[in-house]
């Protein structure tokens, strides 16, 4: 039989994290205040402990993997990597094409490996309570599961559409004992100025995020938890990339183009940098971020420095960005409705060291249809962005008969997204086109910074 | 680090199935035709092909698995097993807690191990078209994406209460490309007579396969296929406890109970019987199946000869039965609500070789949310009838001190159960008292041939 799985053992869940920052051939930018100077890392303990503090400032190349959170990762990691020879066939591609799945997580994607780190560090520091936002539901649920490992007590503000969309993915975080509300809310200020703007307000990542913010800093006894954008959220995903590395060695291969779906970074941060790190050593290998048409952060946003909230309650960010009063429209893939990405991967794609594209809807789920019908996992709606250009790669390798080694991450499963399919299925999903309007009066309200 | 995870490699799937029949220390009773008399097994030749056939008849000890199935169980198997520290420290158990995880199957449940078989089988036949049945929607599911691997359509007659309260798992199945009909439908004869009966009768089981069947046996293109009861379903699972065993071999331990949920027999049969080929040989291992308290068959059915669907299509078995008329309460456990038994579980109990206990509703649920909050999985509602009773051998052994080591099989997740879940998070799940006239009635109507 023809390999098709390529699994670790336990003892090959990798020992550290691997911090991008040590490479870069450029220092990152750093974080402004409302006064636009650079803000001292300690103003972050109002919604950080200082664990966390410590892994989002870190320069440091390697940063151990505390025991606990091993202990934790191993209920689903080191997670299977498979060549997808069935989708090959099914393309007709000579390429190669291998995934990583994610999706065998109890919370269904790559959200747990930051989300049991980020439990465990506030654990340790006394932290019992946490507040956070939640898109599809994927970051919500893995930190209401991972709070749950630790004794902490967790309040999940998820964008309304979502909320609406995927009502079992509330049910999933409360039978993990988490508090869920529907953002925008009238719990907070920030929520209370958006619903008096637009009571139907769908929401958004960046509204969601004022609210757990506000609500952080405003109790002594809560912090704050993102599930992605900042630096120790891509540092802690890239056990993914780094258990790839390892799995391509053992399958004999390694990639040409290494591709992910992108929101706000961790996934594509997580798959990509430790193959950043081959490449900044000269490797030749490509990193595609895939970002969907109507939220086009890296392919059309300017790149500037920008709130990572709707409210400007966040230290300004250099990234890319649609402004952070843009209010993504509703498609199925609500990981990646945010305005704005990471400052690491913006500034990686700003210097060209990574590239994006943006892809429309229907073409994602076209994908995700051909994925589960010859591999048999259903994908995720964002998953099936990073499906999509895949396939795009693949089929450009059947037309030069090349025969390349394609390599993506499947970050989650679909089965809180069969909706979604479902509306697919029967004609009623549509591609929404670019917002440039929207987009347009966005950027104009950008913050009055210029790049340090 | 305590091991939690216990592996196997690719190239442990099991080479061979374990067929119980050759170390049953009785020869299991013949299936009956309408007269009565033992049927010919070419009478099946009319719904299954001559390759499924020979496995449901066949003695031999060992059946070799086919490449073809083996290729394509290398998608999810061998599935993890697991200690469960976590659980097992939230109990206060000195037991030893371990269980086998089906779900990670891209259909999620232990389903696929028998649907991949059964579409290879077929498609070798040259069977280009299949129907079949499903509850909950877990075999349906299975058979959905088992069908499309080898190009063969098929249909699906779908419980109705299930269809109404798991829309998703429709979808999934129309995802993978399976066309499905809410049972009791107007398509066939058999689902007329029940919707003369009762227009809103929530089916059964026992309804769908009737309308399986007699699409089956009524076009020249099509085949039926089962997803339960029926000795070349259990055969199938067998991967279940041959792998277990495999790894409680790994782990250096051996379980004095083995448990698994039970409704046609399948889960359980494939779990236990690998273990039942120990117990013939003098270890001492006992082997429960748990079922519902509102469908209990193996603890208060009787054990008789009786149809497999409710209109009396399929040959008489020999089995524990509730009668084939009882329609089951609507549950959410669906996959349980089944009037019968697998004729082999049903011996095997009825000779005292594997025990049985009913467990109520609400309690399942409660040992589902203890494990979910303990051990990170949602487990499906079968599969917390398992957990209820693997947590009742726990609470024992903490009164009495004794360290045994419990084993279970988690025969798959609750990703499309949230609804239940829901529900019993907001307190509006019931138990279902014993509908004790109901079967009373149905146990009537037991076809009057005596056992042989």
């Amino acid at each position: 039989m023809s390999q098709v799985k390529i699994l670790l053992d336990e003892s090959e869940i990798p020992a550290h994290w691997y911090n991008v920052v040590a490479d870069l051939p450029n220092p990152p930018a750093p974080p402004l205040g409302p006064d636009g100077k650079p803000i001292d890392p300690s103003a972050l303990a109002a919604i950080f402990p200082q664990p966390i503090i410590e892994h989002e400032v870190s320069r440091e190349r390697w940063i151990a993997i505390p025991d606990p959170v091993r202990e934790i990762y191993r209920q689903w990691r080191p997670t299977p990597m498979f060549r997808a020879r069935r989708l090959e066939a099914a393309i007709g591609t000579p390429a190669r094409i291998y995934y990583k799945y994610e999706g065998v997580s109890p919370a269904g994607s790559h959200k747990p490996n930051t989300a049991v780190a980020q439990a465990y560090l506030n654990h340790i520091a006394g932290v019992r309570r946490l507040t956070t936002e939640t898109g599809a539901g994927q970051w919500g649920s893995a930190l209401a599961m991972a709070g749950r490992m630790f004794g902490i007590e967790v309040r999940v503000f998820m964008v309304r559409v979502s909320y609406d969309q995927k009502p079992f993915r509330r049910s999933m975080m409360e039978t993990w004992g988490a508090e869920v509300i529907a953002s925008p809310s009238s719990h907070t200020r920030s929520g209370r100025r958006i619903l008096d703007l637009d009571p139907e307000s769908p929401g958004s990542l960046g509204i969601a995020i004022s609210e757990a913010v506000e609500e952080a800093v405003s109790r002594d006894d809560t912090k704050y938890a993102l599930g992605s954008v900042l630096n120790h959220v891509l540092l802690h995903q890239t056990v993914i990339g780094l258990e790839a590395k390892r799995q391509f060695e053992k399958a004999g291969d390694y990639p040409d183009v290494v591709i992910a779906c992108c929101g706000g970074g961790s996934n594509f941060g997580g798959t990509a940098f430790p193959f950043l790190a081959d490449k900044a050593a000269g490797r030749k290998v490509r990193l595609i971020a895939v970002e969907p048409e109507s939220c086009p952060t890296l392919t059309r946003g300017h790149y500037a420095y920008d709130s990572g909230d709707a409210s400007g309650l966040t230290p300004l960010m250099l990234m890319y960005t649609l402004g952070h009063n843009f209010v993504p429209p509703s498609i199925h893939a609500g990981g990646l409705r945010y305005h704005g990405d990471s400052p690491l991967v913006s500034q990686l794609c700003h210097e060209k060291i990574v590239e994006a594209v943006a892809v429309p809807q229907l073409a994602t789920f076209e994908s995700g249809l051909t994925f589960a019908r010859s591999e048999g996992i259903i994908p995720a709606p964002e998953s099936n962005h990073a499906i999509r250009a895949a396939i795009d790669e693949a089929i450009a390798c059947k037309r030069s008969g090349e025969p390349k080694t394609i390599f993506f991450t499947l970050s989650g499963h679909g089965h809180f997204d069969m909706t979604a399919y479902d509306r697919y299925l029967h004609g009623e999903l549509e591609d929404i086109s670019y917002p440039a309007d929207a987009i347009a009066a966005a950027l104009d309200q950008l913050p009055k910074v210029a790049p340090s």
